[in-house]
């Protein structure tokens, strides 16, 4: 039994509210908790035992941060890999490992993983620039996707003729074929140092077309029990090719034909995985926290149907935050609110999120409707 | 709506593992927190924005923290009360109200106040001291209860014959007659700022009673309905006459004839409503915040079956705590972990607690008696 109860460091490098949460769950394992972020006044500032401010991209900011750690874990894979690297060579145990973090990081090198895997997901070819992007107009309509950097929505753009030409980006990518969408969903897995894989069952996303950011989420998912059996199946199957140790989100498609295409995966909690907290035996976080330490990992069974709307910061507003409606959306019954601790509001800015919790599908989507009546993001 | 997110400050008097797990729901809700504790390295610290090591009866101490919180609550009763009234006087808001704190922190105007408002509670007479408790041995079998400052197991003897009078306090107290216990049940209620009561479903306590500590309890109780539902209305209705703002954890006594006394409540998070953070709609700890902020309260649904077990400190180690079998504990189905952040273990101290959810009552009790077998902290 190791002993990182005493004198053992946890550094988590980002700090917004994947890290927030899970610096919630830290104290239950006795964690020392340090973060970095470049922010001044992140989601973690003042949860963490100890908070740096500094660029994730800059090798010596992340290896110093990284070499004061026992434990070295993230919330986001924009990083400086060779700091990462230069870090587990010098024995810092980091998870998810370097090797993943830089597979995904980077959205061609996570398709060409998939191929070499046998993987579904949908036809993409590599774009090195604006100009490639057009040579390949005969492709269309297809999703235009930014190789590195691209987050929470951002680094994608649907081109649907070539028209959208100018929308696409002028950096390395993919051009990826726009595939028949029935239903969105993401199953979260988990591998431990250990080996041990346990899966969450799948959740259900609904999205808000305009933003390309989930619009709500609901889990149970609806689907046939085949296609959830198989869309675990694919999760697990990744989890276990990569060897990743940590949790390990996986967006899949699910086609009118019932055909599963993995669209992306991230190698950490997961906006997927929020209702994991009220809704589910072990939460996504708990669940991470267990996995990087080498603990079994806990029980991902269900014990409540559960919806999850993130609040978005509402068009029009910039400046200091104001949760307008709050005290309705709390009479909503069987609803928790999260609140990311930012300060500052902007258009579709996440600044929080709420879980709904009740027995029956039909009264969770009402409710839902309600929740985004109720509530505004304001300044 | 309060402008509660900025620039608010929530003090916290006490910082164990109560505070703990209350500072672990504060992020939530954008909550800036300072705990007062006497302890240098209490199981708050760290967790709190800012901690103040300081006495809970030195008068100045708790006076100058008050002072500077918007909004001040407790997770322990034994407090200076007069720098709590002096701050009321001066427009701090303090929920619990000082005088409900006052009332309960001596357990013989708790006993006074339920003779008053006509809530069954056993038999009891006021004594002095042990001269005074040995004047009245006709009333033993019978607990001797300290006045002020017994918690967590500490402050009560059992007195069954005249042998044990030297057993007996030496302060001013309670004689309570021992009753015929069938089962020790728990029902928490909140009352929030606005007067809106909500109720936790019983719980139901199993004792040791070795250390007069509860060695585990489960949730819902297999308590008949209508006994339950008498127990949800005497802990409505003491909420009600305290007007209490906050959480109220009202313990009680069933005897073999079905009839409910009320031993003794407590007006803060309890440690028999910890498996509300994994099993309930809502955490006990949220709740509390929903009530002294003013905002509606949450559902106390039940999602799943659930037991608690404390952790206690070995008998015969003292020294910085090891726990042995954490890994086969957490490999125990929907066990959950929460340690206290303590660094010295001793015999029965409270370390942390685990939670175990399954549908299935028999199988919780099979796997309390587990959790108890495999984990063991030692020093």
């Amino acid at each position: 039994m190791k002993a990182f109860f005493r004198d053992f460091k946890l550094g988590i490098i980002g700090g917004g509210q994947l890290g927030r949460m899970l610096l919630q769950a830290c104290p239950n394992f006795n964690l020392y908790t340090c973060v970095l972020d470049p922010s001044e006044d992140g989601p973690c500032k003042g949860l963490a035992n100890e908070y740096t401010q500094g660029s994730l991209q800059d090798y010596q900011t992340v290896y110093a941060f990284g070499k004061q750690a026992d434990l070295l874990t993230i919330e986001i894979e924009n990083v400086n890999i060779d700091a990462l690297y230069q870090l587990e060579r010098e024995g810092v145990e980091i998870y998810p490992q370097p090797r993943v973090i830089e597979i995904i990081q980077d959205k061609r090198t996570q398709k060409q993983f998939y191929l070499e895997q046998g993987i579904p997901t949908a036809e993409f070819i590599m774009v090195k620039n604006r100009e490639d992007v057009k040579a390949h107009a005969n492709f269309f309509p297809a999703f235009n996707k930014l190789g590195k950097g691209g987050y929470d929505g951002g680094g994608v753009v649907s081109l649907k003729t070539v028209n959208d030409i100018e929308r696409a980006f002028d950096d390395p990518g993919l051009l990826e074929k726009t595939v028949d969408v029935d239903t969105e969903i993401s199953v979260i897995a988990a591998r431990s140092s250990l080996g041990e894989i346990r899966i969450f069952p799948p959740v259900e996303c609904v999205f808000n077309p305009d933003f390309n950011l989930v619009d709500y989420l609901i889990a149970p998912s609806s689907l046939p029990k085949d296609i959830q059996q198989t869309a675990e199946t694919l999760a697990r199957k990744i989890a276990q090719s990569l060897s990743i140790v940590g949790l390990l989100a996986v967006e899949m498609f699910v086609t009118k034909e019932g055909e599963i295409l993995v669209n992306e995966v991230a190698p950490r909690p997961h906006n997927s995985g929020h209702q994991t907290i009220n809704a589910n035996d072990t939460s996504q976080y708990e669940q991470h926290l267990r996995a990087i330490l080498g603990l079994p990992l806990g029980s991902t069974k269900i014990n409540t149907p559960s919806a999850m709307v993130n609040l978005l910061g509402e068009e029009g507003y910039t400046g200091p935050a104001i949760y307008h409606g709050l005290d309705k959306l709390l009479e909503i019954e069987g609803s928790n609110i999260f609140l990311y601790g930012k300060e500052i509001t902007k258009p579709h800015r996440k600044m929080g999120h709420v879980t709904i919790l009740n027995d029956d599908t039909e009264a969770l989507k009402k409710r839902v409707r309600l929740v985004k009546k109720v509530i505004k993001v304001i300044s």
